[in-house]
C-alpha cells in the first residue's frame, strides 16, 4: 500500500492569513504535516509514505508530536509536483491501492487512519467540513478525484459512476481539517502534538464563552 | 437502557437568529429533533426514548425523515423540565445505564447513535465541534454532566475523578451538531431527512466558492 499526502509548501494555509503571518502559516502548516505523518508512523501496518508537495520539505526538520529530538524524525519520501491537486494526485492512483491523507489533519491518529486504510470497499472515503475529502483509500485504479468544490460529494458521485464500492468512513479526526481560524479550537482542545505545541508557542489559548469555544492570542 | 433528548422548546438555536426567524428556528428545531427520534427508531435495540423539553413538544407533529404522514410519527415520551440543561440532565442520571443525545445532531445515524450505545465503557462520549458534549452513553450513576463551557474535557476530567472507563467516540455525524449558520451547510451536504428538507423549502442551497462550500438562501 502507498500512503500520499500532499502539501502546500509555498503558500499554505492563505484563510489563516488573517491571524498567522506568511512565515508562521509556513511554520504551522509544516507541524500539522510532522503530525500526520507521525500518525501514519503509528500505525502497525506496512505501506510507504509520499509526501506530494508543491515545492521542496526540509522532511528531516519535521519534529512529530510534541517530542524534538532528531532521533523521532519522520520517515517518508518527498516527491515535488508543482502543478494543481487534481492532476498531482490523479497522477499518484494508477497504483494501487493508494490512501490519499491530507497533511493538515492535525488530530488525525493512527487508529482513525488506520479504520481507514483496513477498508476493503473499493474506495473508502472520509469526508472533510465543508464538503472536502479528507482522506480516502482506492483499491481500484478507476477512481480519480477532483477537488474542486464538494468534492466529497463529486468523489461519491465518480465512484458509483465507475461501479466502484464504496465505504464511507464517519470520523470526526479524519473531518476536521485546519483551514479557517475557527478550525484551530480544534487544535488546541484536542491535538497533542507538535501543532498543538506551535500554537501554544505562539501564544493562542482557548477562550470559554458564551457560545463555542474560541481560539484567542495573547 | 434509556435515551434522553434534550430539547429546548422556548428558544431555540439563538445563535441562528441571523438567518432564521424565531418561528423559523422553531420549525427548524423541530425538524431536527423528528430526524434525531427517527434515527434512534432506526436502532435494533431495545431503549425507551424521553424527550427532556424546556416546554410543550408536540410530539406527535413531528415528522421524521421526510416522511410526511401521520404513521411515522416517532415514538418518545415527553419529559418537560424548565430547568438549565446541567441539572435537568443530572437528574436522568441517577439511572442507569442512560445515554444523552442531543437534538439538533442533524447528521446522527442508526449506526453512529449505535456504535455509542453499543460500548461497554463505563462512559462513552462523543465531542461536538467546539467543544462541546453531543452524545454520551453513562453505564455508572458516578457520573455527572456540567454544560458550561468547553464540557467535553470537563467530561472527561469528571469520569477520571470518579475512576470510570471511558471509550471517546470519533464520529462526524454525532460532533456535527447545528448551531451556527456555517452549521447550515453540513445538514444540506450530508442529511436527507425532515432537517434537510425544511432547509430546502425555506430556499437554503449549497454555494460552492472558492474555500469551504457555504450555506445561502434564496
Amino acid at each position: 500500500m502507498h500512503v500520499v499526502v500532499p502539501f502546500s509548501a509555498d503558500r499554505p494555509k492563505t484563510r489563516l492569513a488573517g491571524v498567522l503571518s506568511a512565515d508562521e502559516r509556513r511554520d504551522f502548516s509544516a507541524a500539522m504535516l510532522a503530525d500526520v505523518l507521525h500518525a501514519l508512523d503509528g500505525i502497525d501496518r506496512a505501506f510507504d509514505v509520499t509526501v506530494l508537495a508543491t515545492g521542496p520539505v526540509d522532511i528531516e526538520g519535521l519534529r512529530p508530536s510534541g517530542s524534538r529530538t532528531a532521533s523521532d524524525a519522520v520517515d517518508a519520501s518527498v516527491v515535488v509536483d508543482d502543478r494543481p491537486l487534481t492532476p498531482a494526485v490523479n497522477d499518484c492512483l494508477d497504483r494501487t491501492p493508494t490512501a490519499v491523507v491530507m497533511a493538515d489533519l492535525a488530530l488525525a491518529t493512527p487508529t482513525a487512519i488506520a479504520n481507514l486504510l483496513d477498508s476493503s470497499a473499493d474506495l473508502a472515503i472520509a469526508a472533510g467540513l465543508g464538503g472536502g475529502t479528507n482522506a480516502f483509500l482506492a483499491r481500484d485504479p478507476a477512481f480519480s478525484v477532483d477537488y474542486h468544490g464538494a468534492s466529497y460529494r463529486d468523489h461519491l458521485e465518480i465512484a458509483r459512476e465507475a461501479g466502484l464500492s464504496v465505504r464511507e468512513v464517519d470520523s470526526r479526526k479524519l473531518a476536521v481539517d485546519i483551514d479557517e481560524p475557527a478550525d484551530l479550537v480544534e487544535v488546541l482542545l484536542h491535538g497533542d502534538g507538535a501543532a498543538t505545541d506551535w500554537l501554544e508557542d505562539a501564544g493562542f489559548e482557548l477562550a470559554v464563552g458564551g457560545g463555542r469555544v474560541e481560539a484567542v492570542r495573547e
